[in-house]
């Protein structure tokens, strides 16, 4: 998830993007169980009313939201920014680790933590997120696959190596928001040694 | 997570485990969210005002039987079956993953989901799955210790390597219960390609 100085502009004229803005902050501060749509109408600048107007609940306005997220989050992942395959991957992970690990984000991300366990009993969050991995896991594959059309990676199942590594992230995003002592500095030197050990061609 | 039938006698005497049976057979049936003390209490053969009298609340009951539920499976892994540590790093695995794909176990395995994203905001629910956490990370570390001093593995980082095993398994879980396409197979397989080619040694 990008930071939200790169999601929002400072005062959106956009009613949805105002909208999805006090989603934002109000899930940071109350969290998910806590949400209510009048906590959302209270970080939001316009009518109320708008707020009613536009979704019929907490959760239709939280599946836009999370529909909303994916659409600025693509882009935002440096994962273009460097040439040879290898360097795109660590890259991309050092910025999704910043992000887990950020202090700032903190309450964002115990939010979306708790929205994700919503989709144990709820279809549309769960179609969602899944939109969301599916997003990932096809970039990385991607990436992948460049790798060995490079002689960088070994010919390995790339869409069987992305699934791993989308795991990896959510293991990570999971334990970041859920124990008290993560230790998420082992898990993405870990993660290094993986690409190294597995991908790399000696050759 | 073992099964229920590993976990329960079929009429348990003792009344914390009969209490204990009762919470896993309503989180399975009920969910997290619309679990009550009264709905434990309906599973429950004896009386109802047993419950009242163990725990102030439900989240209180919930702790509990969570601290329960990892005295149980203190053993039920089948980690000590073989003897090559590569090997008991395998059937272990095959064991976790049977049981996180165990369509019996679905609605179980999403409630513990929801209970485990509650740790996002409750420090009493954060501090007993960083417990859960620690014993698996702890056991895997002394068989990646073993298996280096077997000769079998590579001199790597122990401690390290369990953690990234450790997110793999929550990462599988956390997909398994809340996405609408979970590719664990991919997954599986690929855990033993990563243990083959960051751990075995080549010599």
């Amino acid at each position: 998830m990008p930071k939200r100085t790169d999601l929002f502009e400072s005062d959106p004229d956009d009613t949805r993007e105002a909208i999805m803005k006090a989603t934002y902050d109000a899930l940071s501060k109350h969290g998910y169980a806590d949400l209510t749509i009048q906590r959302i109408g209270d970080e939001f600048d316009k009518s109320k009313s708008l707020l009613y107007h536009h979704y019929d609940s907490k959760d239709a306005l939280l599946v836009d939201f999370l529909g909303f997220m994916l659409e600025r989050m693509e882009g935002t992942i440096p994962l273009e920014e460097a040439a040879a395959a290898d360097d795109r991957l660590r890259v991309g992970f050092d910025h999704v680790f910043a992000e887990i690990l950020d202090g700032d984000r903190e309450q964002f991300n115990r939010a979306m933590t708790e929205l994700r366990a919503q989709s144990a009993h709820d279809d549309s969050f769960r179609e969602q997120f899944t939109r969301n991995d599916r997003y990932f896991e096809s970039r990385v594959q991607d990436i992948i696959e460049e790798g060995i059309q490079q002689g960088i990676f070994r010919e390995v199942d790339a869409e069987q190596v992305a699934s791993m590594l989308v795991t990896i992230i959510q293991g990570a995003t999971f334990q970041a928001t859920t124990s008290t002592e993560p230790d998420l500095d082992a898990v993405r030197t870990e993660l290094d040694a993986y690409i190294e050990s597995r991908l790399l061609d000696d050759d």
